[in-house]
């Protein structure tokens, strides 16, 4: 098993400016190549010190994978350093000279004397194209060993890292095996209620392996499957993935990466069906989620936000009388923001959220975190309750995917009600010209 | 002068599975008290790595600040590699052991023998209280040098950093320095228009240095002064401050970390004023940003998204004669839909923003990126055209924090207009219950 270390190069790591986000972009493209990775370090732009690690990381590992340094300024050391560590001079590259004149001719700009550094490597380096840049990268055969060097900035870096570092490291170093990944999304249940479900396939399950992830609003279930081609890496997640929607069944919503915001957008574009969205304590989020879609204008209509009481009268038709017996928030306003904002805006769906988001605002009756979600069609509205845990932040966000995950489940149901023709009358007209 | 080396572990971030904040976190508050960091490592959770990693940083630096491997499970063996780095045998901290008791019974749970783990450390330790967590962290002395552990969750380590390790090391280590920051946050200037006007003073000023930092929608400006004392630190740059206000001087919002949408909240509650708005590229985004701020019902009474143009026209009012017309993204569209929701929820301001944010859906007399803004008070329309480059997502961003702009600079104009006496018949009424 070929192994690997990790060496990101910067003064700006190590006074805290910079999270570094190289190294794990790196240690995930050398795990899917199974490249054992036992140790990362970062050094500031010190020639003696990036020399120093990259001798040491040289002695423990096959590969050691290089970021930052190659920029044109007196700061950017690590070709220097390099050059020391491996007892090679640096020579300029007559080509990689010629593409750097020809790319700042291109922008209308002069080259510097600075900028012709980066045309300059270790003797008996090859150079790797940098389509994002101006820096290209370096690989140096040391003994039975490799040092590779890529630009800092994470865009070059890792467009450098997946179209010729990985593929390089593969060849060189005879790696057969194939990562690949499904990730199961789900909505509506707990990660210690998903955990329990599956316990059993967790313990068992070793290649494909089973990760759960959990985010603020959704948990994801994570299957990795190793194999000598990619074919049969798929194939043995296709095996196991039934058997985890067995466990999990309606929960999962998309196994494609597509969040519920897409998926949601993809069910009612299918249908021919539109949505509407009144918003009390989300202020905005489920319109902004269903609309950050591209093209979401053909289903989304829009959205009332009614924050004050006189906007869910005025503007969503709810009754004075709802408001005052029942406060804003209750199943009675919700009910009545869903239809009011359904009708509204005739569309096929009205989905309404209103709570206590809190930190302020709850009492004994009404505490921080109670949610009311609604969804209207032609004939009937489906209230829920929530008791949402978190502070605002997650209870909006929490509260915004409640109100997707109603739509979505609505969207999936095989008697597609709204589509009866009884209610012809109710269906949303067309609207010719809309925002994109 | 003092120094450390970091030592971050976890398995998880040399398999790429999570990006390590704890480094920058950690370096940030090192070099705020004056201590250089030379290098940063991070190791697996592996007894025999960790402990090789103590040792070689125990070597070269005065203290070794580590992060990770403290949990309960049996992969957590930092408290063992640091015992076995430094020759130390584990014994088990009776007051720390009852305190994780009286935790485990404090929320209903019975505490397992692997949780026990977590009171044990090496002979000599001091324990350092983990407010946040059960996992305390340690300080050792080793001859003239000093380890520390923190556990690995960024909002456990980051408290017991701030609020023990930091003051231990500065008393430790006899530092004296104290750095002082304060962010000047900007709109509506770009980071070169930026750079350009500051130019002169960011070359000159060492101390305080001034730092600019471009985010997606706004450019901040930072200045840090190192002083012995803090107040010494602030003085210093109470100094400076002025100097660059003179040069951006009505671009900065605030001085105090505040974000955008907490200024104009402020300013409108101040006032006694009201916000209102309709939005179609932005998709709810200035609502969802007015109401992530807690408290904000006092001022926001809440907003329209008209996505589709029956909604301009039927909740707004905006003219069907304006659409065909001038099209949704048009000044003449902007200026109705502000009016229309400033009326129709009887605010002090109306603020819209229709615009294409693409990718699709611009022509060559609309492209993408083309947005309108505008505010109306009782007696007048402001519009703004905008030329926004970015992807869809940017687009919105920054369209959404013009719209919040725009609304800024009029709370800050000294003729209150929306006050003005003549005008007091439309102005808003009182709101009697509101949402929080």
């Amino acid at each position: 098993m070929a192994t690997a270390e990790i060496l990101t190069i910067g003064t700006e790591l190590l006074l805290g400016q910079l999270v570094d986000t190289n190294t794990a972009a790196i240690a995930e493209a050398l795990a899917g190549i199974g490249m054992d990775v036992f140790r990362e370090t970062s050094v500031g732009d010190n020639e003696g010190r990036i020399a120093g690690a990259v001798r040491e990381a040289l002695e423990r590992a096959d590969a050691v994978i290089c970021a930052g340094g190659l920029g044109p300024t007196v700061d950017d050391l690590t070709r220097e350093a390099v050059a020391a560590a491996t007892g090679r001079t640096l020579t300029m590259d007559e080509g990689a000279l010629a593409d750097l004149s020809a790319w700042f001719a291109s922008v209308g700009r002069r080259m510097s004397p600075n900028n012709a550094r980066q045309a300059m490597f270790p003797a008996g380096a090859s150079i790797i194209e940098n389509p994002k840049g101006t820096a290209p990268g370096f690989w140096l055969d040391v003994d039975n060993k490799v040092i590779v060097v890529m630009p800092g900035p994470p865009r070059e870096m890792r467009t450098m890292l997946h179209e010729h570092v990985v593929p390089l490291l593969r060849q060189r170093f005879d790696l057969h095996s194939v990562i690949a990944t499904r990730v199961l999304r789900t909505v509506g249940i707990s990660e210690s209620e998903l955990d329990s479900r599956i316990a059993d396939l967790f313990r068992t399950s070793v290649n494909p392996s089973i990760a759960v992830l959990a985010h603020i609003n959704s948990v994801d279930v994570k299957l990795t499957a190793k194999a000598t081609t990619r074919e049969a890496a798929h194939a043995m997640i296709d095996q196991l993935e039934p058997e985890i929607r067995r466990h999990l069944g309606d929960h999962i919503f998309s196994s494609d990466g597509a969040s519920l915001e897409e998926v949601v957008g993809r069910q009612l574009r299918a249908r021919g069906w539109t949505l509407a969205a009144a918003e009390s304590c989300t202020g905005g989020l489920v319109s902004e989620l269903m609309t950050s879609i591209p093209g979401s204008s053909d289903y989304y209509l829009g959205g009332v936000v009614s924050y004050a009481d006189a906007v869910k009268m005025e503007v969503l038709g709810v009754p004075a009388q709802v408001l005052s017996e029942h406060g804003a928030v209750s199943e009675q306003t919700a009910r009545s923001m869903a239809t009011g904002v359904r009708s509204r805006m005739r569309a096929t769906f009205g989905i309404s959220v209103t709570g206590v988001a809190g930190p302020s605002g709850g009492s004994q009756d009404k505490p921080v975190g109670l949610v009311y979600v609604a969804l209207a069609n032609h004939n009937d509205v489906e209230v829920k309750r929530l008791r949402i845990p978190g502070d605002r932040e997650a209870v909006r966000q929490r509260a915004a995917i409640a109100a997707l995950a109603m739509v979505w489940r609505a969207t999936m149901e095989r008697d597609a009600r709204p589509l009866d023709p009884a209610s012809s009358q109710t269906s949303p007209q067309p609207v010719a010209q809309k925002d994109t």
